[in-house]
């Protein structure tokens, strides 16, 4: 958008009515204006989880806050996310502030608060991208088509699970591999309903893995992100190419050990781009 | 150490003196208390890099920061690092702060500031740990021990290279792997002088990697450090297990583009613990 139209949208002066209706996701993610850097918003029934609401949607929400920004410079790089207390279902404010602008990146700090005490925050990068030198070295692997896998039935107390399409090739919560053994789940995955990929889907879909303690174990115990980090390595041209078409995810731990585990995703275009990596640190009990 | 005595120490009633001079590392990231959260501190010309101090000194600096602060609740699990802007030769101060603190984990931000501009800051969680299930899905590699295997010089244009023993056994920088092609190093690394190891100096280890565009691309460019965070999966007890015996760390790279890459890092334990997992997104030229 344009430098004087977001500046004539936030003042008030110009509304933009697009008669399609709103898809869940954006009304999930969406934030009112106030002065500067501050925002309304609220939890969104259709992304309620067990607890809370998913915590992917409260990152895209904090994440919303800065692509919003009047003094934002450049696109998504980085974002990390911390799930610092319980989010109760209803409203919240939102304040984003830019810690440091450089030439061609920029830093920012960004609260999301409830009750006065800070629920969730965010530290964002946003980044000119330029042509350089590229070298993809992890590996796309090969596997079965989105189209010939079934959808993963959603979940009746995870509400979020119906609004994202799951299509598993290896790893279903619940089923640990006899053969490997491992933690790893692949699949494709994407809105439901279909809504072409930005930076702001692709956030959520990064905490939209399942917790590998529940590939990895058999007994069902409580689970908690406590605090997340994703790079954005496409930027917007392949995130236009990929469209509304899944997304290859992978996602695997290396050690759960006294309380937490880590978790590290990879998220691939169909066509084999990187679109992002993501790392989480999750609490667990017992 | 103990609350009383912590207080009493921070409140200049006492006054420890330790016979035995301080390491280097420790004295790089020492800081002088002022009111609570508040520090100052110095770059130290040990750990400089080619422009400014190495950023694993400045991000333990950090870190120390939350470890003093007589809020602290529990060890650091994990820590997050923005490098916003270069920092010069010289002094810095640094403000710390709880931004919340619950019943097991507690959440922290923390700015280092140097001319009223924030040219670095970083968000920690400190947790209480307790035993639970665990399992290690990483794989600790079979290598050659680190008593076999000839130190790496220093590099002169990096003084904080010789506050460091690197022992390669494969994928030294300027010499990428015809056989593999891959961005991936293993080496054997410790602090030089010897030190025993703790949170501090395990997290300056976990940038002590060197960028894996200098392993992966014959032409040198230069090249920063965005955005760093790292999960401590040692406790106290692993840590005080390994003292100042020689770690195994483990990097690679993921993708190369458009000015960003992405970079992972495991640090183990010579006995095959698994003590901490770093992920980076560094800025490249050209």
């Amino acid at each position: 958008m344009e430098a004087w139209l977001r500046t004539a949208i936030n003042q008030g002066l110009i509304m933009i009515t697009v008669n399609k209706p709103m898809h869940i996701f954006d009304t999930a993610i969406a934030l009112e204006h106030g002065d500067e850097g501050q925002y309304k918003g609220q939890t969104s029934p259709n992304y309620a989880n067990m607890v809370g609401p998913f915590g992917g949607i409260i990152g895209a929400t904090l994440l919303n806050a800065i692509i919003q920004h009047p003094l934002r410079l450049g696109d998504p790089l980085s974002l990390t996310v911390h799930f610092s207390a319980p989010i109760a279902d209803g409203a919240f404010s939102v304040e984003a502030k830019a810690v440091r602008t450089n030439r061609s990146t920029q830093h920012w700090y960004v609260e999301l608060i409830q009750g006065e005490q800070v629920a969730a925050f965010a530290t964002v990068v946003t980044a000119l991208r330029r042509d350089t030198w590229n070298q993809l070295d992890a590996i796309f692997p090969q596997v079965t088509p989105a189209a010939d896998i079934d959808p993963m039935p959603s979940i009746p107390s995870a509400i979020w699970t119906s609004c994202y399409e799951m299509k598993f090739i290896s790893g279903f919560p619940g089923r640990p591999s006899s053969a490997s053994n491992s933690s790893e789940s692949l699949l494709w995955m994407r809105d439901q309903p279909a809504r072409p990929l930005d930076f702001l889907s692709l956030s959520a879909l990064c905490d939209a893995f399942f917790p590998r303690i529940f590939v990895r174990r058999p007994k069902p115990v409580p689970i908690g992100t406590v605090a997340m980090t994703t790079y954005f390595h496409a930027d917007v041209v392949q995130l236009a190419e990929q469209g509304d078409a899944p997304v290859l995810g992978i996602a695997r731990a290396r050690n759960f050990r006294k309380g937490y585990f880590d978790q590290t995703g990879e998220i691939w275009s169909t066509s084999g781009n990187l679109l992002a990596t993501t790392h989480q640190i999750v609490y667990f009990k017992e």
